[in-house]
């Protein structure tokens, strides 16, 4: 079978032909030892089940990378769909990142919880089409307007679950962008919903005598950072907060209301405006990647999903920071999620599967991910805010 | 033990002081699966070694999740650093990426090979300060650029590896952010790159007596998309291309360089445009994550990886396709590297540990990073051209 | 006179209730000149009705400067509102630039002119909020969901033109922006709408307990330029095209379909994605300037007004070039548009004063400067693409 | 004539060559009149020198639109190069413009004057060439580096003026845009810089093989909203300042410190962000806009040059609130600053023509709009703080 390979006479994906899943993940590792002369053992070491996984998840299988897991919290969370005490875990190999996500739980806890709420829900896809003319687009515009429920059912004749939630139309010269939203329930969507707009799009297609020329336009946009998805959400769109008091301030963080908000200020807003910067935060990447690879998420979509704006308020009793996340994309059924190392992991959140009514799991991840991403921000920027209290109180003593 | 972490007499970050990491590990597994509910089984199996993984890695673990890793390649390299051909090692549990990636070496390596090269190496910090005024801003700038030298001695006196390679200011109204910018041999850097910072920053608070606000005042960029990324560059800069002849065109993707061409156009170039983007791809950061994760990089680093732009030229003989990653933070020593299944990774690509002079091993990794991002965007335009043919033959009723 | 206001005792906009406009003008004109020892002849000079200028456009007036005015034209138009031979008046200082245009519209009209659409028409004001909690501000959202039609109705209370289309609402931690949309008819409106803004801020503030921080929270966003504004619109979205033939290529511009398709490729797609730019056109700013100084509209709109994209597509009888300007604020009333110089430009287009129906002046405006930016961006790209090829027909030893 | 020039025979831009400027525009402008039937007598009243401005500033010109000006001062300035009382000539037809900017500059006068620094000065041109692939883009920008000398020496061959300040290279894919910066001295610099950029853009083309696609690859950026100007600086980079107490806030604005802040936190910094936007202020650009056309500036480089961070410090004996203006194209020689009306302001602030060193003329300049973009700022900041507070007081039951 060596040799095969080796001549070409075999294809490495054609060994799943051949060979139950687990031989077949084997030969190929292997083959791929012997030619790179590299020793594969870890790599073969898993306990998922390979079935499943070559089937939907990852083709030309040749085993598993080991991501460690340390867990964070308890996070206290009052939501609109979490409620109560968490677990994090995050998947990640950057020495501290637990130990500071798991400081900003601790804060938050001792705040009461942190508030948090969906504001918005919808997943999207932009076919781009061709026309001839701007008046053409202009009339494709105007056909997709008047055909909005025709599309609608074609939309959802494709899928058990997704419901067409809004459909906008952009113009860019001759190319007709069509943003078509869909409520996904509690998949993050993406398939659901490119089937749906496949459907969508040939009925554009045919009805103006547009071109077809992308399924994704890249205004849906995914896994690109966007203002589009920023402005009109994407995904499950976030907001979380918590009011710390000056007291908790001090305890926690040994630093005050005024260095937080000084750090905010020239860090996360100043300093991202003048960087020409599309996130405003700290580090929001850091968790949201570490939960997405835990859970089973796509973890490309952590470039889309960390684009948060922090914010520090003064307030008279202490301060109050939020956290934004206008466009995370996250599921509980489908993709990654029944890996079953993954599911493990959502079964901590104790989110995994489809919720009831429907999208009410999915919706729960989305607030976890949200207070998570406000505990590593905490953290990070009252670290911040203490070393430089120390600074100026060591200045000042010097002086 | 589990009473003792329930009324928090015992916290769980404290179980590494009493437990050897393997037990730690178990035990905070089974208070999490007790607390939670839920069957912690799969993610207890694992045979990276814990000892240091919990050291300088992961705090609080429990375990690991177990990414798929499959193979694309081979894909012939014509690089700088990488020269010859490399199988790709993907960590996804997305299904079909593998083989598209698979697709586009294919392509490529059809072709002769992908053309690539490091435009500039460099990763960077940016401290924030803050001063009484603008004069008291512009003094500052001065002073760094006065003491230039010394505070390069400073940086270099905190590392035995990394060079100060570069020192620049920027003003916005009182702030002062100075980004400091190293060449970081084979290690992405950033542990490296901070503590030197931290060392220039204390000297630049002590002689001009502005206050330090944050080593990291968001004009690294780190982690954020950021257009100073683009322009400056981060980590290794990379451009990779390929020229596709018509025939190959036709054989390999079913499609005609015009329909590439215009696929590019009207999705990469003007639908990006339109949705206010700062990624001008097709799905750059599916590669770039599904190679961060399976080698042992930091995951929230495809965020600023992934800023690409593909572009797609029409030529005599066919079309040229390239693509331009200006900020991609990579590393073959350090960080996750280390952890067994990623190394085994490295070594499929043969650039695990240091190079040979030292930052050749990660120049190579950025290399081949580039040329993976180019046959992914290769096969996912390619494909959308073909489809786009197809039904534009199939609207002229020649299908 | 000149004593009081040395000494401080008379202010310079206080001479408006001691004399009549022109002679205030003239003493505060003699005053600046005295204490700056400026001669100010030519200022002084000018025709205009400073009775009302000095009421509603200028404060502390001392004179105009005259801004020289070219003519461009005839350039066919075939818009939804605009409809036959146009001349352009452009006010510049720029050399070449009327030039430029000219050449465009002599291309234009050649070609049998540019198809011009008005996209969207919706003038906004986005107050912003305090809230107390990311909760509290999402109870604002939902109250102004609840109360669009009262929002509505007290809105138009404040105008006897205006109508309230359309109210979205974001959030970003506890800030609240309230984005409100009108239609404006033949006003720019910013006016109309920053009354009728305050009055719907003030219920919302009344009815939430949110307090109102500014009545602009810069998600407008006025004169700045914003993704907001390209991807939801604002003032009048204009799209123009025109389809030019190989023949008229070659004829008028001396050049072919490939390098016209080449440079803006290169230059206004590619040069702009790698700048990190808002616009991606070779020179729509200077067109909409001299546009809009000529017709009395306000210059700094001229920053929103110019965030065009250009784009050039290959087709089987030549190229088909478009331009879409997404917030393009035009007003024929109000603003400058009085001022008798301006209002004449304005009467040269046939567009002074308001449109029967309501609102057809500013739109037919809107699309006179679609195609004047059309025009601009073919005369300089032609420019381009023909140097391009006279160089390479050089380079070839054909020269 | 008229029939000449209605049948097409005569051009209207040939009628230079046939009578004395006067009359060429006076028969231009009843041309027009007749084919539009407006009645156009004000725009042919002028006093300006048409000799020159028809040969330098405006072709096919019919005469002037008088834009109002009036002066807003005394503005007290403590900077690198304007040093003293300013009176602004703004040009303007929005009313309460000049009123808001008066009351800025009583402001900064009563606290004794704002700081102003130029950051850093250079006129930039980015000619973009075509290469066959990124290993020949790369050749290119490798010899660019090797022939900088050379370079330097063929640009300053092409100027008495102009020093070549800088040369750097990006790569995206094949395209290489070469940004060169320059030294201008006191005029804006495009004409110089592009006439430079030419001969260095031949060299390079001669030198490589690289194809030059166009002289501006808009990497420049010119009129353009774009990071790289932000990041790297065009024209001259200004930063202005000012210290407000207590004390002042309270009588000029009716306002306090906090409010001040909040206003700038969440409409100038937040807004701005979650609008995608690209200024992070609250209306730099009528400033820019107003001194620009009465100085004769070219009005849309007002896009580029309005781009400005504002920032509001809270300190202990108030609030310090500055402004960034990273890339404010002006001159004091050259394009429009000859006419005489504009002229005449430029004689307000004291900087027409060259300066003593060359250079400073033109730097002053940019730091007197720098001061009046701060006064405008802190006036608008003002008032809705003002209102924001009387709100509260109301509503706390107190007003």
């Amino acid at each position: 079978m060596h040799n095969r390979l080796k001549d070409g006479s075999l294809k490495l994906y054609e060994l799943d032909k051949e060979l139950v899943p687990i031989d077949a993940i084997r030969v190929r590792r292997e083959f791929i030892g012997k030619e790179t002369g590299a020793k594969l053992e870890n790599i073969g070491i898993f306990s998922i089940d390979v079935e499943r996984v070559t089937k939907r998840n990852c083709e030309n299988m040749i085993g598993t990378v080991q991501v460690p897991v340390g867990v964070a919290g308890p996070i206290r969370i009052n939501g609109g769909h979490a409620q109560g005490d968490y677990w994090l875990p995050l998947a990640t190999t950057e020495g501290a990142l637990v130990a500071s996500v798991n400081r900003g739980c601790s804060a938050i806890t001792k705040a009461g919880g942190a508030d948090v709420r969906i504001l918005h829900d919808g997943m999207t896809r932009a076919p781009v089409f061709a026309t001839e003319s701007v008046t053409h687009a202009v009339r494709v515009c105007e056909w997709v307007t008047v055909h909005h429920e025709e599309l609608k059912a074609a939309a959802e004749s494709t899928t058990s679950h997704g419901k067409l939630s809004g459909i906008v139309t952009f113009v860019a010269g001759t190319s007709v962008y069509v943003r078509l939203e869909f409520d996904t329930k509690d998949a993050m969507g993406m398939n659901m919903v490119t089937i749906a707009s496949a459907k969508v799009a040939d009925l554009i297609a045919q009805g103006t005598g547009a071109r077809l020329i992308a399924l994704s336009g890249n205004m849906c946009a995914d896994k690109k950072p966007a203002a589009i998805n920023g402005i009109m959400g994407r995904g499950r769109s976030v907001v979380a907060g918590v009011a710390l008091s000056h007291e908790l301030i001090e305890k926690v963080f040994k630093t005050d209301a005024a260095s937080l908000h000084e750090v905010n200020y020239r860090k996360n807003l100043v300093g991202s405006a003048r960087a020409g910067a599309m996130g405003f935060n700290a580090h929001a990447a850091n968790v949201v990647a570490a939960l997405f690879i835990a859970c089973g998420q796509d973890a490309a979509h952590a470039i889309d999903g960390s684009t948060c704006i922090t914010t520090v308020d003064l307030t008279k009793t202490g301060v109050y920071v939020a956290i934004t996340l206008p466009s995370l994309p996250v599921g509980t059924v489908g993709g990654g999620t029944s890996v079953e190392t993954q599911q493990e992991c959502l079964n901590i959140l104790g989110v995994a599967g489809s919720g009831t009514p429907p999208g009410t799991n999915a919706k729960e991840l989305g607030e976890i991910i949200g207070c998570a991403v406000l505990a590593g921000e905490l953290s990070l920027i009252g670290a911040l805010a203490a070393q430089h209290l120390a600074r100026a109180h060591q200045q000042l003593g010097r002086g």
